[in-house]
């Protein structure tokens, strides 16, 4: 096959051009051999270009990264820069303006890796966090600001369209893997909201009988991920309660280096984006001491959604591998000590 | 002194009633001798009730419960209820109609109580949540329910009045303890409450020069109640925040059966309301099978509320010996096997 995908890369702040870097290098080497080419353009956003020209996304880089087939993302952030500019301005902008209504975010437990858990057990569940509605539409404002009167509200939309394209997306994921579906919501105090999901849910599980579903209050999900954490397959939550899962979800298996995530417009209409779910830790930034696997896991969901998925496969296999090297390592008490891109090599080594 | 306490009971649904008699029994040892006399009125609320009479919480009733000095609450709740009835219609009716601005809720790691944490640490932290605005104030709505059209909105309501009361009061309980306060929200998303919430933490602070305050995203804060819960002193948030984080918080100490919480007017203008922060647990109802220490640390939390200090102080020491009797007991191989009004009564005989 030939074929030429056009990749638009934003490697953004702190550790993020590190990590971009190894994620790159693994793609390459999965697509060897595979006639596939990639076009890369890299767009220079995030902290230091505001700081250099006041600008976070400017319309005409905004069209350019539309017209990518995907987009690879490191991390953007930077404490010198007041809170929500970077957030709302560019992340939050690509993925709604892009249309990505899924929020993918596996979680799996490699043996060996630190965990705060006495026993994690075997974890591995995909959340599908909504990711164009919710909390984060920017709803919202300000009155008397500033004043004893002050009042400020954030407002979570929910559409039935909204709601039943990711429920959907999230059934059929369960069929793939363990037919079983958790809804997390607070149905019971979000009362509007909770019923739109709760109906939608039952509607559209008519068309997946063999998927079993379940609910769960938010509150009582943030407990079952720390005491029983193997019993979910596929989660299916709003906006801000994904966002809040999958950072817990990313502690108790050893920590957010580790979990990928892909925003995913799964109709194709726009380019869908990957990135790690860590931020960008400006402490340890060109140091070498960021672990890649996150990134380099979120390329193999990016092969896997661009239609390559042996492709993804070698990647997958090949930090399975290095995951089995490190616990093994870990147990002989000799842990591996290696730079974000000795882990990089060790992983194109094996692909 | 001689003084006289109305305490309107609610002993609600499930576990309820079992709960709440271990409570009572506690509360009238440690008021022995101390010239209080509490009256007692029972009130029938709930799932019973309802399914009864088609009553949640009738106004002359609320009216009632109103005049009296504390409310104690065992539990409401039971799925053969349409979702949102009680909690809406009758718990959240009361901590807003009662203006319960602070929704205390302490979390306190004890020696030998299995938790799914590798290394728990000494956990010793306070929730302060904010109890009478957020995404709980009941506000939003749908529009075209049941058609693909439909939109859902939930309004979070924010006020300069409600963040700084509860902020104040959350510095001024970390002054009694261990000067830290820690401010969990996601202003880089909800950039309206979030900031109103970030300036009034540092405004009020000016007032505390000694509490040192940091900032947390809810989703770092649900990262670090798992990897290095320890950390915390009083953690201030609003009331969905406060929700997850408290449920949280009681899985990594333990299980929410020991978790106490008061929903507080610290004003004095309307009764407090004390509740375990579990549920009703149906399952268990009646088998005197549930762990009445979260409603005996409530009733603890109530009678300092009331100025009974040295009362209060009775019930913690004789927790706290009892929650090591059990680590005793557990580390010795020997599990203490006890039904609920067995722990009640061993509680009782250490007062
Ligand atoms: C940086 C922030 C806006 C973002 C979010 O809240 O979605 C992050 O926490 C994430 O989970 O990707
Ligand atoms: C039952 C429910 C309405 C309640 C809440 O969400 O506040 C409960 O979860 C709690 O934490 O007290």
């Amino acid at each position: 096959m030939n074929r030429t995908i056009k990749l638009a890369v934003i490697p953004g702040d702190g550790i993020g051009p590190e990590v971009v870097a190894e994620g790159l290098k693994a793609m390459n080497a999965a697509l060897r051999d595979s006639g596939v080419t990639v076009e890369e353009t890299v767009f220079d956003l995030g902290a230091d270009r505001w700081h250099r020209t006041g600008e976070v996304l400017p319309d005409d880089e905004f069209e350019q990264i539309s017209t990518h087939d995907a987009i690879l993302l490191g991390a953007v952030g930077d404490p010198s820069l007041p809170s929500g500019i970077l957030e709302r301005g560019l992340l939050l902008k690509l993925r709604f303006a892009l249309d990505h209504y899924v929020n993918l975010r596996p979680s799996k437990y490699y043996r060996g890796v630190p965990t705060p858990l006495a026993n994690p057990g075997d974890i591995d569940f995909v959340v599908v966090r909504e990711g164009t509605e919710g909390l984060y539409a920017g709803n919202g404002g300000v009155v008397r600001q500033d004043t004893p009167h002050e009042i400020a509200t954030e407002v979570s939309i929910n559409t039935a369209y909204g709601v039943e394209r990711v429920v959907r997306y999230a059934f059929g994921l369960a069929t793939q893997r363990d037919n079983r579906l958790t809804l997390v919501h607070k149905h019971n105090v979000l009362v509007n909201a909770g019923h739109l999901w709760r109906r939608t849910v039952e509607r559209v599980g008519q068309e997946f009988p063999d998927v079993t579903t379940d609910y769960l209050h938010v509150d009582a999900a943030t407990i079952f991920l720390v005491t029983d954490p193997a019993r979910f397959d596929v989660i299916v939550t709003d906006n801000l309660f994904g966002d809040i899962l999958t950072d817990e979800a990313g502690a108790i298996t050893g920590g957010i280096g580790l979990a990928a995530s892909g925003n995913v417009n799964p109709d194709g209409a726009f380019p869908s984006m990957f990135e790690p779910v860590h931020g960008s830790a400006p402490d340890i930034a060109g140091q070498q001491k960021a672990d890649p696997i996150a990134t380099i896991s979120s390329v193999a969901l990016m092969l896997e959604h661009l239609g390559l998925v042996d492709e993804a496969k070698k990647i997958r296999v090949a930090v399975d591998a290095d995951m089995e090297e490190r616990a093994d390592a870990a147990e002989a008490g000799t842990p591996l000590v290696r730079t974000t891109s000795e882990i990089g090599d060790a992983v194109v080594a094996r692909i």
